[in-house]
């Protein structure tokens, strides 16, 4: 699929660091509200990046949605999750029904939700509103062989991409990353052992309810995955294609895709930072555009926060994905921004500004 | 003031304990939600406890309020804040022209604030809907005698017991604390350090805005303070009256009056922190009404956390009170019923429960 490689080439070329010049600029503003300088912490600091990434003169996130990608992964053959691969068609049609977390979390964010078919195992059939770009039905078992080939990672790349610019063409400001797929903890782990460098014992933990033998065997499985594929992950993207999933790949793109039209991006929990990670690595500037929603309960998200020097927003002990946490991070987000926006100078206040 | 007495004691016989078994019910429900058990983690956790307190069927923070008590310190004489005490009622306007950082939040959070004069040091004069409940012009100089007397410390209370009783009858369902005062943080650290029986050092920090050497003579204060009111600190309520301030006396009645009439309460940061924990000293039981919103950067507030073993619901490194960080808390807590209220089960999806 050259398109698809010429694509993201394109898309990484797009995508500039947020320049640091108006990112000052938004402190100023933020240093003359009615407040002592900096007392809003970390909510300044998105608020100054955010104007930074969307414009200083009244930034909001006026539309919000939520990409929900779905990919199987033959590697639960191994034993890896608590729940059957069934679930992942029921859980899309629970999506489709508006019923699951994420949908409820989004009503109360103000965002929409969509659902992509970027890689399930099963054919979903005729589910209206259900995006199909199906590149591979599942990701194969990593523990055996390549999750994919590098041309069916730029493919679900590609759709992540894709759906960042139709967001941005509907007039979407902020996209938020979510997925579903039984078993997706184990290739998200092991993308971050890959990447880090890191024994799969720092990030492996209990995905939807493991117990401590699963969690023993899972670590074995990612090992095993490690070994198998070692010869294949020789660049970001190959390390994506042999050891992630189609959904994770999706992120990925997602990640780009918005970065490259300067559009923030709220990225979920464990699954969706691997999926960050590999579009961190494959270009490092998109990271200014990234604002990562929850620290996970799932054991070795913590690992991605310390090794990336990074800050949740909440953490709150989540651990369900579907882009959740992220729903949740988007409301405070705009919570920032009205900050930005709304809040009184020092001059129009009469307060002198003290310290 | 033996009315305030009297009013105080049968505030704290009302309250009663949250009942276990309907926490239990509230998990019932949420374990059959289409989520892996417990994935939503601390969500669930303020979910049950929410839906106990309020109701198991359809709870809902359907009216919410902060109550932003304010208060003055003559301990400002002392040199320990980086802001005059002028400030208190330039902020008050600020307040009640819908301008400061806490009225952005709430309204994000579809929150009302009220503003009660409880004790400030001047007359804010005609300020429209101002609540007009001053009980003295100041809290003396803590560094040289008691705050205020035990019966002023109880008019405040009562003050706060009344605005959460005005609140309830307006059919407020979730009340919020909030705080203004310049100075604040020197009596609300020496009451952290009395109540816990810890040194001045582990609860004094930069508040508004000072330098090392500053928080150095105001650890110096606080001690000067503890030594000072040390014979009058005989218990719960006379400690408040000879450490603490006017606001955070309201602010421990507000705690104290909402748990009597069932409602839960966010809880701000480091100063309304120490109000809930003069409320607790009083009344155990009340603890299980209290939601803390969030862990503030003032130095200090870490220890209440982990002497009580609480947990809060966002840590952004805010330090300016208000409310702010009740605001954006308010926001999650109603996340978190929206999920007990609107998810679908395993049954309506069609999904075997699994782990």
């Amino acid at each position: 699929m050259p398109n698809n490689k010429l694509l993201l080439e394109q898309t990484v070329r797009n995508i500039k660091p947020v320049d640091a010049k108006l990112i000052a600029r938004a402190y100023e503003r933020l240093d003359n509200l009615t407040k002592p300088k900096r007392s809003l912490g970390f909510l300044e600091e998105m608020a100054a990046r955010l104007a930074a990434i969307i414009g200083l003169e009244k930034p909001r996130l006026s539309g919000r949605r939520i990409c929900v990608f779905v990919g199987d992964h033959d590697v639960v053959k191994e034993g890896v999750s608590a729940y059957p691969q069934e679930v992942t068609l029921l859980m899309v049609k629970n999506f489709m029904a508006s019923k699951a977390a994420v949908n409820i979390l989004a009503k109360r964010a103000g965002a929409g939700v969509e659902v992509i078919d970027v890689g399930m195992a099963g054919d979903p059939g005729a589910i209206p509103s259900l995006i199909r770009q199906n590149v591979k039905r599942g990701a194969a078992n990593i523990a055996r062989g390549p999750a994919m080939s590098v041309a069916e990672a730029l493919q679900a790349i590609a759709v992540g991409i894709g759906r960042a610019n139709a967001a941005v063409d509907e007039n979407i400001s902020v996209l938020a990353t979510g997925e579903m797929g039984i078993g997706n903890t184990t290739p998200a782990a092991a993308l971050f052992a890959a990447y880090f460098n890191i024994p799969a014992t720092e990030v492996v933990g209990p995905g939807t309810g493991l117990d401590d033998a699963g969690v023993r065997k899972k670590v074995g499985i990612v090992n095993q995955a490690l070994e198998v594929n070692k010869g294949r992950c020789t660049g970001a993207l190959e390390t994506l294609a042999a050891l992630g999933g189609l959904e994770i790949a999706g992120i990925c793109g997602l990640c780009l895709g918005a970065a490259a039209r300067s559009r923030p991006v709220a990225v979920d929990g464990f699954i969706s930072g691997a999926g960050a990670l590999a579009a961190m690595r494959i270009c490092p500037a998109v990271k200014d555009y990234l604002f990562f929603a929850h620290l996970s309960a799932e054991h070795g998200h913590r690992k991605f926060f310390e090794m990336e020097k990074l800050r949740p927003i909440v953490s709150l002990d989540m651990r369900l994905g579907e882009g959740t946490g992220a729903a949740i991070a988007m409301q405070i987000m705009e919570d920032a921004l009205a900050i930005y926006n709304e809040m009184a100078t020092f001059a129009e206040a009469g307060i002198a500004p003290g310290a």
